[in-house]
């Protein structure tokens, strides 16, 4: 199926040329508004012009390509996914889910092919995060759930992002009206690579996202006592490290075996620590994800209470600080049903699994259903990294799946 | 017993008042041959010349203080310690070991009283090794064990040690002469602040030391692979931090139980860890040490055949450096004997047990037998800190069973 004029290999293609937008020489680097992301918007623009969609930007910077349905004004199936990227970026993080239905919709223009429905294409301008530290601008837009209170915030060179959007042509004053009426919409349906190794340890080259996950993040700081490591007795220390192994070690064994639940220790450091001393300070943080609130939920109560017995019994103090929480964001049945139908319709097994990582998708659910198709992601699944891969049959039966899912598509509730 | 007139009141006097030769300000900083160092040394002689010794110095620094036995020239029972200290020290490290014999001598000599044999009080010139990063300068002259390399070793401000011993009127070239011949010396005992918990622990003043521990330390790096905290099932991780915290708690385990061996993680650290990232790489150090060789080379074997199972069944690479190995030295029997009918002596109950620590005897044992006098160390047995504390009492008890030693003393092999 690996063909020159397929929809993987145009989709491909695409990626590798959109990946020369980047603010950073020999790496892919393209946060918002930057001229890097002026020339991506442009870019797929272009693509969706080409692809007989109307486009247009929003107060957000968001690049909108709507393909009418049969009827003008018909409510719109929308998807997408974001055009900005993290630092030393990988090239289909986000730009793919722009990508692939403009490729779907370019066939669909060429034959003539409408639907009841009108598709709404939109590109992101900003997910990660990377330059304001605040995530899923673009989608918060269109959700109607913009922060404006971001709009102070500094960007590395003291810019605020509120003399950043004027600067390039982008009236923040006008951001309400980026808001889609939630009556415009059937559904919004993403396409993103998987970000991880689940596919590909499955053998699968497409997934059925049930759930973004939920999480709660704590920053937490143990403190013994501090010992010369020759003089003080085993049975007398107060060892801050190995209350940090130990507490991270409980959290690995309890988020074992329970699909859709994770947790990490990702950060981990003894302060100053010698290695004849015996260490009196640790810090580190927790995270912990899981497809439902109930399984998260049940897991963090069970982490804090082995945290408190594990500094008890060691004489260790802890301070533990919650840094984050966010509730999970169910995929909507009927359109994960849908997915799954058009899945089989390659012939490929159907993976259903939860996305550990945040998604545009999240701000979507504020207004409308919303589902996720995942695409293997190669290498290990490594992704923010220049790394991350994708191979051109996967791309191509992953146009393939969303292409028959529009075409089948049944508005549900 | 807390009398302004006893030894142990002079003790702590003389301690306060050697603290004041630093060449820090509001801190104890006393490195070698600095002009605080010299102050300190002018001082010591002085003292021990008012307590009735001939004072020398030697071509390493030492000051040497000589209380001539009954007969001219009689084989010299050796005590001291050394007065350089670490940066932000303890007033009682190392020069207790000095200030308690000069305190036993004057009251010995305002009596008249001699010995069969002479007895030699050695503030020992350099042993924490902060100025030029080698410990043991010293005790290693005075032992015929100075290892000349290190005169080419360069301090902060760029001198060699060489240069700073000529500029401070010591010559090098002398260095072997300062080697005592081995039929000149009946036994080398060191009276030392603890610098642990033990003694506090046991609610005794005074120990005996069995042995100066051996140690064998590593500096590992565990490599696996970075992956989301979101993504990445814990079935499909190699968590770099989880596999140091399962092998520092191995050690843990593996070293508690058995008197005398102590095993630590001193540095732990995840380096450019994040909250949302699965850890790849983890650094940390192993310090084992033990009272006798064969416990510490069995704990030893132990822990590099489970780091090879942990790492092996996480997928996880280690990379293990050996970065020190020294042999345990033994206390000799004989001096541990009357150590204790001298502790017996003051009705103290007798507490054994090894030292963690490196002290000046591990380098006398290359010429004689030696044996240490722990006094106990309060504040939890903190020490190489300003908050390092001792009682007057117990420097007056540990004054009473060193006079009551020095009195006993019978040369034995």
């Amino acid at each position: 199926m690996n063909q020159a004029g397929s929809k993987g290999a145009t989709i491909m293609r695409w990626a590798d040329e959109l990946a020369g937008h980047s603010e950073a020489q020999d790496m892919l680097t393209r946060t918002y508004l930057t001229a890097a992301h002026a020339g991506a918007a442009e870019q797929l623009g272009q693509w969706m012009r080409e692809a007989g969609m109307s486009v247009r930007r929003d107060a957000a910077g968001n690049v909108i390509g709507r393909y009418e349905g049969q009827t003008a004004d018909a409510p719109a199936l929308l998807t997408g996914s974001h055009f900005d990227t993290v630092r030393d970026a990988g090239k289909y993080d986000g730009n793919l889910g722009i990508l692939l239905p403009i490729a779907c919709i370019a066939e669909w223009n060429r034959q003539g092919k409408r639907f009841p429905f009108a598709i709404e294409v939109i590109g992101f301008a900003e997910e990660e995060g990377v330059r304001f530290k605040a995530t899923l601008l673009g989608s918060r837009a269109i959700a109607g759930t913009f922060d404006t209170s971001v709009l102070d915030k500094i960007d590395d060179q003291g810019k605020s992002m509120r003399q950043v959007m004027h600067a390039a042509g982008f009236n923040p004053e006008q951001l309400a009206r980026a808001a889609y009426p939630r009556e415009n919409v059937l559904a919004f349906v993403e396409v993103h690579i998987e970000q991880g190794p689940v596919l590909l340890d499955a053998n699968l080259p497409l997934g059925v996202v049930t759930a973004i996950s939920g999480a709660t993040r704590f920053q937490v700081q143990a403190t013994g006592l501090a010992g010369h490591a020759g003089t003080v007795p085993m049975t007398l220390r107060r060892d801050a490290a190995m209350t940090a192994a130990e507490i991270g070690l409980y959290i690995e064994k309890r988020c074992s075996g329970i699909a859709g639940l994770v947790g990490t220790v990702g950060q981990l450091n003894v302060p100053n620590g010698a290695a004849n001393v015996v260490p009196g300070k640790a810090v580190f943080t927790i995270d912990i994800r899981a497809e439902t609130d109930e399984v998260r939920e049940a897991a963090v109560a069970d982490v804090l209470n082995a945290m408190q017995e594990i500094a008890a019994r060691r004489s260790v103090s802890l301070d533990i600080n919650k840094t984050h929480e966010a509730r999970s964001v169910p995929c909507a049945g009927w359109l994960q049903r849908q997915l799954g139908a058009a899945i089989g319709n390659t012939d490929m097994a159907v993976c259903h699994l939860p996305s550990g990582a945040g998604h545009d998708a999240m701000a979507l659910a504020a207004i409308t259903d919303v589902a996720m198709l995942f695409v293997r992601c190669g290498n290990g699944g490594i992704s923010h990294h220049p790394d991350e891969i994708m191979t051109v049959d996967d791309a191509d039966i992953a146009a393939q799946a969303f292409g028959d899912f529009v075409e089948h598509f049944t508005h549900q509730h």
